[in-house]
This record gives structure tokens, sequence and C-alpha cells, in this order.
């Protein structure tokens, strides 16, 4: 298992592995400024919603840290968090790290004044504590997982949920893992997740390494192999789950659900109650981020593969409505519809 | 518009354009021999049902042509018969321009004996026909299709059906193109088709170059623009249709069907009645090719983009159940449920 998202020895940078690179690459960065830390999140080299969320803890602690003696330490903590805050719109772990960092930063001026040394390792304390929560919620979550298939059944997963969306076993990849260590054997059917490949180039490599029975198909396949009886269950992530259920994930996640409820195969969403945005009615109320054209058109190929005056639409999520969604899932248990109660009464534990 | 298939000028080659190289480069190919013409069947150089029956007549004119005069002039073509019959297998096309072609050179032996330039000049007439019938055939359904849907609605395809696949306007393409010739405005959302990319390479090419107002998506992006209501009409063509109206299309097709029908849009195929195959009693009885893996983990890739020791899976077809089928439009008329009747009609006209 790789380290996805941790704090060099030295705590000057926070040290991630490239995720751009994989497979072919394990490639580590050391990330010291704000904008390098920016970059990183906006093209992918971290990603996954807990693992943004991790790795926005580490960063701000990083700059915190570099804020120069004579700068306001307060004002200053406030817009690198607002910098950072403004990369990618759709997953609410992102914000909801920063703003647990920022309360740490507030409640340690009210309780010890403006100490600068104690502020630091408060925020040290909050970022490591975001972290060791994500490792115990995956785990839990891992559980519940398992709790809904059996041995040797055939499990369908999309984009990337697993250990580098997280910290360790995954969200939706969670119950795969723990399943294996326990000896079960599931047969993985992975989509690759155009445009950006996460399926084929992240959770296919976490589950080859993790010795996991593991098929590559096109996401248009996702059908076929339905139709054929090879999937029991779909298995997927999520980036942030609206108040009433609706759920928003990598584009094409309602596409894995649409086929599933006409396959009578269970759709599950798994997802830390962090994902939970009991602020959002629905899903018309998640931001969707729009990403560049050439993804799409270029991306990951040897040459452009469309023509040069055709209009592309890249929207980077979908919102799967909760009425397709079997349950969702998280550290705490297994919420089923009406999900307006069942993850009121969920965040609420 | 290209001319895809055609017979160079001295007649002792098939003329194709090389559908692998678009749309970065237009570049023709001469194919003489047997192995040149089974080898671009199988790596997609020519391709498209209709494309494919086009090219068997020319190809086995030619290959016909070429037969020593010591040989055995029908036992080396039944050969060459059965070697470019064996290249692919789910379209029916390619068998049945060469059983219309062998039927015409038996035919001339029985009415003029064994002369070898009538049977040739026969095989000729016969190969031209097929290109001609599918000119017309082509226009015909174009018509029908335009009866289907109005001006400014969104259209989604899938794969390539249009002129790269057949002779002209193509036949689920064929609607646009006729309606935009009347002053039509559709708006075309176009799947690019992995993992081939035939929709992004070839049918976003063609639409483009035909003026069409076109989007490409990834495939998983369907589901989202039918939820946003962009869409009013699946148009996708298909490589075989059973007796009861089950159709083997581009692998996916499946899966743009099932949303079709949760999002109650129609889906029509758009097909010659030559597709049509009512000794296959169902879906099940259609084969269905399975390609080579790096298809799916490299393909059009700059690198491999998956790990080594993943399994792949990569079927190139998959069978949309007669169900899911608003109606199969003909040439000769527009077909709907139930299926086992309206084909056995329009095959008999």
């Amino acid at each position: 298992m790789y380290d996805n998202v941790k704090l060099s020895e030295d705590e000057t940078a926070v040290v991630i592995l490239d995720q751009t690179k994989l497979p072919g690459k394990i490639e580590y960065l050391n990330l010291k400024t704000a904008a390098e830390m920016k970059n990183a999140i906006m093209t992918l080299q971290v990603r996954g919603a807990p693992a943004i969320g991790i790795f926005a803890g580490y960063a701000l602690f990083v700059l915190a840290k570099s804020i120069p003696q004579t700068a306001n330490f307060s004002a200053t903590l406030k817009e690198l968090r607002n910098y950072l805050n403004a990369t990618r719109p759709t997953a609410v772990n992102l914000s909801k790290a920063l703003d647990r960092m920022m309360n740490v930063a507030r409640n340690t001026v009210k309780s010890s004044g403006k100490n600068r040394e104690k502020i630091l390792e408060a925020l040290w304390r909050e970022a490591r504590l975001i972290q060791h929560e994500d490792v115990a919620t995956c785990r839990s979550i891992a559980e519940y997982a398992l709790s809904l298939v059996k041995d040797r059944q055939g499990i369908l997963t999309y984009c990337n949920a697993g250990a580098l969306a997280t910290s360790r076993y995954g969200t939706a990849t969670g119950g795969i893992f723990l399943g294996a260590e326990r000896g079960y054997n599931f047969k993985v059917y992975c989509c690759e997740t155009r445009p950006l490949m996460q399926g084929a180039r992240l959770t296919a490599f976490e589950l080859v390494e993790g010795g996991i029975d593991t098929t590559l198909i096109c996401d248009s396949m996702a059908s076929k192999v339905m139709a054929e009886g090879r999937i029991h269950a779909c298995f997927v992530g999520c980036d942030r789950v609206a108040a009433n259920g609706d759920t928003a994930n990598k584009i094409g996640t309602s596409m894995i659900a649409v086929l599933a409820k006409h396959y009578r195969i269970p759709f599950y969403v798994f997802c830390p109650t962090s994902t939970l945005d009991l602020s959002c009615k629905n899903g018309k109320e998640i931001p969707i981020e729009t990403r560049p054209d050439d993804e799409v058109h270029s991306g990951y190929f040897r040459e452009r593969l469309a023509p040069e005056d055709v209009k592309i639409y890249n929207p980077s999520f979908d919102v799967t409505p909760a009425d397709l969604i079997t349950a969702i899932v998280t550290e705490k248990g297994v919420c089923r519809a009406p999900y307006g109660e069942s993850l009121k009464k969920i965040s609420a534990m």
C-alpha cells in the first residue's frame, strides 16, 4: 500500500504520490507553496474526495508555518484557506477540512491568545486527526460493505474510491480489500472511467496490487457485463450527498445506477459522513465542475482524436438521484430510503 | 464527402479511405491481395456493416480477376470467399454480400458456361449494384429518419453509422445530413465510443465536415446529457437484427438504449434490410466478436494505461433487446413492435 498524502519529515512540505503518473510511474512530489498545492488539486495529482480533505489539512498547516512573522497571521491564514478552497467545487470534503482547520485556529486563539506556536501545533494535530479519522472511517465502511455481498460475487466499480482517494482501504473498495484479507474471492469489474481513466490507472492498479481478481472494461461495456449476469453489486464512492440522498460522483456514475436498476442489481454508494452535505437540499444544489476540453479530445491520447471544430462538453461529475441508490453506506452504518430521514439520523449520531 | 470504398481506375485494386488514420490524416490505400483485404477488415481500416459489404463485393471481384488461368476458377473463388468471410463475425452484411457475389458467379456459369470474362463482368456488375443499392437505401432511410424528428431537436449518436460506414448519407446519420440540406438545425451529441473512438474520430469528423452543430462527449456522459433534457432522440446503426428485433451493434449501444428508456427518449435503430437476419431467432444466436486486449489498455493512448496484470474483457458488440427499441428504420419503412411480425413483413416487401 502506498502513502498517497503525508507530511515531509521536516514538516515543510506535503508529500503526495502523483496520481497522474500511475500506473506507469511511482513518483512522489514535495509541495511547499500554495501555488504548487493548488496546482496539485487542479491537475488531479491528488484526487478523491477524502484524500483532498486530508491533503487540504496538511497543506494549510504547511502554509501556516511559512507565514512570515511580520504578516497578520489570521488574515493570511484565511486568504490561504480561500485560495485552496477555490480549486474544485464538487467534493464537499475540501471545504469541510479547511473549515475544521480554521475553527481549530480560531478556538486556539480564543483559549490561548495569538500564540503562533500553539496555533501551529493545534493545526498539526487537526490535520493528523482528519487523516486518522479517515483510516478508521474506511475500515468501518469496509465492514458494512462486506455485510452486503457474498463470497465469489461479481462487483462492478466505477472511477477510483480506493486507497488512493482516501487514506487506506478506500471507501468503495474497502469491502473488497477487507474481504480479500478474510479469504473472499470477489470478481471485480473495473470501469476505466473516461476521460481521465481513474478506473484503469488507479482502481485496477490498487486492486491488482491487492491480489484481487480484476477485469478492466470500458465504461460502455457495463451494460453487457450486467446483462451477462457477471455483476451482483455496484460499488461507487461519492463527492457529495445532498439531504435527500441525491449523490454527486464522477461523471458516468448515474449511468451505472440506471443500468443497475434496469438489470435489478443493487447499487451502493460508499462515503464517510463527512461527504454528507445536509445543507444541500437536493442534487440540483450541488455545484458541478466542468473541466477543460482537451481531457476529452486529446488527454492521454497520442494525438488529438476528434476533428478541430467539434464542440466538447466535459462535466466532471453527475448526480445520481436518490431513487436509483440501494443504500448509502457510511462509517456509522447503512442508510436506506427514505434518505431524508436516514441521513439526518446518521448525521446526528 | 469522401469515397470510402471504390475500385481503382485500372480495376486491379480496391481503394479505401483508411479509417484508422482519421481525423488526423486523409489517406487512401490500394488493396490488391486477399491478405491485404483481410487485414483491412480486421484492423478496421474499412469498417461499418454496409461498407464492409460493399468492400467485400469489390474485393471478391478484384481477387477473381487475379485468379491464374491455370487454377480452378470456381474452387479458388470459393476459397477466397471463405477467406474474406472469416474476418469479422457479427455484421451479417459481409456474408450476405459475398453470398450475392457467389450466386451471381454460379448463375453466370449456369447460363453462359465457364466463360471467365462473362463471370468477371457479372461480378463487377453485382459489386457495383451492392454499392448503388446502398446509396439509394441510405437516402430512403434518411427520409424515414427525418419523419421521426423535428427541427432544433437534440440527437444522440453512438459509434459510426455515417457515410464512412456505408456509401453516402449513412444510416444513423442519414436523417441528420438530409435534414441539414433542408435547413434543419439539429444539435447532435456524439458519443466518442470507446475503445476505438469511432464516434470521436469518424462520426464527429463527418458531422463537422457536413456543417452540423456537433458536441463530442464521453460515452459515460450520455446519462447526464439525457438527464439535462438535451436529447430528443437516439440514432444508432446496427450490425445484425434478429427475427425478434434484438439488435447487435457496437458495444455500448445497449447502454444507450437502457438510458433512453429510463429517460423516456425514443431509441431508433437504422439499417438497410440487408442487415436483417431472420435466420437468427433472437440476439442469443448472433455471434459476438471479442477483440484484442490492447485496444482497451493501450490502443490510441501514449502509453499503457492499466497495470500489467489486469485482465481485460473486450467484446466488440452487444445486443440491444427488442423491447428497448422504439423503431427499426429501414429503406422500406419504419418497423415497430411486435418486431416478429413487422420485420417479416418488411423483408417480404
